[in-house]
């Protein structure tokens, strides 16, 4: 069976073309820059790799051009555009509608729709995908999944927020969490090779936005994340959390209009904004340099991934593994030692040469004395989108 | 000597006179609804306790007042004003300039002023009350005793928000934290009755407003409370710690003007938000009866409490005593059992029994397996103040 994961984005449409059950990846791909000047698409097999600027004013002209490629009679990688049976969808918000991973009908459109208003920047674009998708591949079966499924399984406690009831009721506001597709590839990977069902695990993904999940009995029970995907942690450009006392400051005291703040704490703060710098490599290389903001952020950094890995230890009542997963949390074994130093209470202890190992897979790095395991756990949301779009047709 | 300590708000005037270094109380009272009407004193000492209606259009009539019965020549205290050897005010914002308690001088008032910009709603009030008694009190000490100071040793890694540098630098915006008085009092306390100066400890204030610090070394490391007293745990109206993207969504999408929107956070939400009640007590007899809001409302201001000692463990690296304080933290069984039930993880097994117990004393309610100590100790606010302008002065 052969399944197409898209990843429609504003102005990008990212695929990969599996085999399954084998997982093999047939094909993989980008098309960027849709709409504007310039506009191109990267294509990758087992036996090339291209890239082609091209005139792509819309995503039907772009996924007509992916279709292009998968068909192509000598670079191609399928003969008829029928070979291909399931295109699975990431769809970032599934509001408190999809706990699950969904066969898209005409209801599931109009759902999706109506959760743009949680997330105006992605699901008109994930919506845009699967109408397009629906042109090109009409024999295909079009399957959803979203973001915020995974973590659905939280309890009250977890998701609701201290304000009147009718914000939930009627508004909707509530945790609903993001990077659901990440947490879950990964904390099921370490279940496995921790070899334990009702593990305790809290999975730290690191990325370009970064979260952290408290999992239990493999499913979800609190997330740093909350109502949007902006609070938590420190990201590249987001605050992650603050005081929301410092929005009526900025706007009544130093004269900010709210547009300004949002944009402020979204685009301009966390790591660029106490460093100068967005790209966590500079930074380390930076503070390795001595350049004091630097070595002040990643401090603050580890800092506040420290106080939730204490936070859900509490929670889940005990912990058997952590798991750094994503860009950096799989890359940067510094972050990985600030993060862990200090930890010792919590049955934390790792093993410093094991963690400056560099390798694709699944590793534990924690000494042989830790309680807590310590694995890297690369993630795979591409597979992850094409395993539950496998599993809910089969 | 003889200190007469006075916590002065927008609309009344709380006062006790102490005898130092003995500590004992020589009179208590209130003035209440300033400038409103039917304004009135309560006035109590170990002979009598009377309560009257009074004309009082502004602070300084209030101070008067305070005097007037203070050296009255039946009910008072003390027969002439100059017996009175220090005034004590409690001041909410000492801002980054004040870590410790200091004496009154024309620049620590120009500083109080300054500083209002960031306590808008109690330094002004505080100011008044010190102007006032210098008036009134000419012959006395007047001392200063700031909310915040016990926090400024928070390390920067605990006071910083990820947001750009500047905010900080020039505009002040940083955690300072609130209930100062209160969580060095207890962690004091708690410290004397561990008989261990490096205990590691947390000290949990639940009253109006509510707040946790992390005590190392007896200096407060971490803090719920930030730039201003709103965030962190659910409080009785104020909502405690929201992801700031819901702001943005209540103004932007459901047409919530600003400050519509922080005067629902800090007087609608909470407790009150979540049950219609406000009151613990009631809060409690009705979800005793079975009021699903209540009982919810319940688990999730617990909840909250219970991700914050595990957050704090883990930055202390280990525990020795969480301490239970102020109004719902001495008096509510049923809430600390919530905070301390399914933490066995981090050592802390409540004794059911012993937490039943009402008592004025500090004492111990843990199981005598308990690795963690669980304190109940009454704060001390005033007297607080009592002893810090004592020792300032000695």
């Amino acid at each position: 069976m052969k399944i197409l994961v898209l990843n429609s984005g504003s102005s990008s449409i990212k695929f990969q073309l599996f085999q399954m059950p084998s997982e093999e990846v047939i094909c993989s791909g980008l098309v960027e820059r849709i709409g504007l000047e310039n506009a191109k698409i990267s294509f990758k097999t087992a036996r090339l790799s291209v890239e082609d600027i091209e005139d792509i004013p819309n995503h039907k002209t772009g996924l007509q051009l992916v279709a292009s490629y998968l068909l192509h009679p000598e670079k191609g990688v399928v003969s008829v555009a029928s070979e291909i049976d399931i295109v699975g969808h990431r769809v970032v918000h599934g509001g408190s509608t999809f706990a699950k991973t969904v066969e898209i009908t005409s209801e599931v459109k109009e759902e999706i729709q109506k959760l743009s208003a949680l997330a105006p920047l992605h699901n008109p674009a994930n919506l845009q995908g699967i109408l397009v998708s629906e042109d090109i591949f009409t024999d295909a079966k079009q399957v959803a999944v979203f973001d915020t499924a995974f973590h659905q399984t939280m309890p009250v406690k977890a998701y609701k927020y201290a304000i009147p009831n009718a914000f939930l009721e009627e508004n909707d506001i509530r945790v609903y969490g993001f990077h659901g597709t990440s947490h879950k590839y990964v904390s099921e990977k370490a279940i496995e090779f921790l070899d334990k069902q009702n593990a305790k695990v809290i999975t730290i993904h690191l990325g370009n936005g970064c979260s952290m999940t408290a999992v239990k009995d493999g499913k979800s029970i609190d997330h740093t994340l909350g109502f949007a995907p902006m609070n938590g942690l420190i990201m590249g450009t987001r605050s992650g959390d603050i005081d929301p006392a410092v929005i009526f400051y900025m706007v009544n005291s130093l004269g900010y209009s709210l547009d300004e703040v949002n944009s402020l704490l979204q685009k301009e703060s966390g790591m660029l904004g106490l460093t100068g710098y967005s790209d966590l490599r500079d930074i380390e290389s930076e503070a390795e340099k001595g350049n004091a903001d630097c070595k002040e952020a990643l401090a603050m950094n580890a800092y506040r991934i420290k106080k939730f890995i204490g936070s859900y230890a509490a929670v889940l009542n005990g912990l058997d593994s952590i798991v750094f997963t994503a860009g950096i949390g799989e890359n940067s074994d510094l972050m990985r030692k600030l993060v862990c130093e200090e930890l010792e209470c919590i049955g934390i202890e790792l093993d410093e040469e094991k963690n400056k190992i560099r390798s694709k897979e699944i590793r534990d790095i924690s000494m042989n004395t830790s309680k807590v395991k310590i694995l890297i756990i690369p993630t795979n949301e591409e597979l992850e989108i094409a395993k539950q779009s496998f599993q809910l047709v089969s």
